[in-house]
């Protein structure tokens, strides 16, 4: 990325080092800034400190924004009703999920089956909204010692023509075993939301992500599958085709290396970490270190520690 | 392998296309022979028609017998109780389990710390024999919506140094959780105790195996574990290294390609694949259509239908 008037050594750029004239003039060379949700604007319930104000601030100043999660567990609609509830000011159309991105995926190939969910009901939502008919969530069962009798009374239901897969809180073994036998067909489709690792959720504990279930499934049904969350550009690849975001003009903002910076890196947009979520600097460090080339995709141009340190440098609503 | 007196083709050979005596002279090629349980000498709680009968005969030659499965669920001690139940005649130490390896693998380690095991009772019981102590295993919970208050107040034994995971039929986001929050230390070990993904219980119906409960914690934990099972030569290490087993006069008989005959190979074996389980001669010439030459690993020397089709081949006792 090339900040007119600075030199930018190899590697991350840190934001604060900048003086105000650099900052401006790096705002320049964008029109559409597409930010993550959890971990970047908020953290679970509550707006992440200044995130709201520096949100508006930034569409105040004519920019485009969107918000890109690849949370599958709740709907497009709710999404936004969330963060319309904590003072961001967003459009439903300008909400990204990966259940969204699954829903079109299916939409877009004319499919025209049912859909097993081992997933939330954002996953059902999402698909109902483009007219496709999924099989009502199973309700997590346990199992115990009876677990061959169960697995071979499993009623596979000859509609389905798609497993779709996300973060299930009610992840069993009864649910594994049923999409692994739907996927033992080469017909059935097998669709990932996204393949997050994990969430933290307290010091040292965190929540498992769909990567896990993910590669559970794959692991049983010997097959890898379509995700359609960060960092595929499958994601806003509509927004792309439109000519809605136009890449040399887009920032990525993101606190999660793996999903969200990759995405940018694909897209061909500028990307800046904020160390309110997933990683930090240190392991960007650790990425500069990797020898593994394909790891560098995921260093970003520039970071900040919150979003809401840009707020001192952009121009306050009353100028 | 080479059978004195005939000529063998290129890849799987029929064993049944052979006459008597070159059957008779390939039995004097081995004094030891491992075989598979699950598939091979039973099926679910009945053993195979005619493989008491040829196990024992083969025995009665004077050959050398032992089981060797990645069953984890069950201790060696009921292991060998059920074998004898069906008429096997073997001793306890004849028998080697996912599960038993497991434990030798951490007691030759002089492991001092407790286990937390996400599998079943069979684990416990062998880490009992060598006087490591586990944590009582999780019952399977239903988290509902308050998965990420559940995941906060996880409680984390300090005294764990190792996760076992095995096949676990009370697998849920919790123990996942649990099982990712203990494997964030990078000193506590990881461990599996197989990676078989599913067994077949009725057409289309299978459960899952080990391998994709594996799968999930190894996404999580971002770390591939130590799997103690077969094809890891670690199941049989410590009689190959006390000149228990000679390599080149030992026999693997098993019923699946991944598991059994990799074992075969990695051990320097002669491997024999019978039909009553997992893979099926259409298997082995998929794995010699492969382009990978790693799976031709896979390929067996030998195949027959099922056990007892050698019983033909056998010395009658009253000889």
């Amino acid at each position: 990325m090339l900040i007119p008037g600075i030199t930018i050594k190899k590697g991350v750029c840190q934001l604060l080092a900048l003086n105000k004239f650099s900052v401006g003039q790096w705002l320049k060379t964008f029109d559409t800034i597409i930010f993550d949700a959890d971990g970047v604007l908020w953290r679970g319930q509550q707006a992440i400190d200044g995130a709201p104000d520096t949100f508006n601030a930034l569409r105040a100043m004519g920019k485009q924004a969107f918000i890109c999660t690849n949370t599958s567990e709740t709907s497009r609609e709710k999404l936004c009703a969330k963060a319309q509830d904590l003072d961001f000011l967003i459009a439903e159309d300008e909400v990204m999920s990966s259940s969204e991105a699954l829903a079109r995926y299916l939409q877009q190939r004319k499919f025209n089956r049912k859909v097993y969910i081992m997933g939330g009901q954002g996953i059902a939502d999402e698909l109902e909204c483009v007219g496709i008919e999924s099989l009502p969530l199973d309700e997590g069962k346990m199992i115990g010692s009876q677990m061959v009798d169960y697995v071979k009374n499993i009623t596979l239901d000859p509609q389905v023509g798609a497993v779709a897969v996300g973060l299930d809180k009610d992840f069993d073994m009864l649910k594994l075993a049923k999409v692994g036998c739907y996927l033992m067909d080469p017909k059935v489709l097998f669709l990932a939301t996204n393949r997050d690792h994990s969430f933290p959720v307290a010091p040292g504990h965190f929540i498992p992500g769909s990567g896990a279930m993910v590669a559970a499934v794959e692991s049983l049904a010997k097959r890898a599958p379509f995700s359609c969350g960060k960092p595929n550009t499958f994601i806003c690849l509509h927004l792309l085709r439109q000519g809605v975001i136009k890449p040399e003009r887009t920032l990525m903002v993101g606190d999660t290396l793996y999903t969200d910076i990759q995405l940018g890196y694909n897209c061909g947009f500028q990307t800046l970490l904020v160390g309110t979520g997933n990683n930090s600097l240190q392991d960007v460090a650790k990425l500069q270190r990797s020898k593994l080339p394909l790891m560098y995709q995921q260093i970003p141009d520039l970071y900040l520690p919150k979003l809401s340190d840009l707020l001192k440098f952009l121009p306050s609503r009353n100028c």
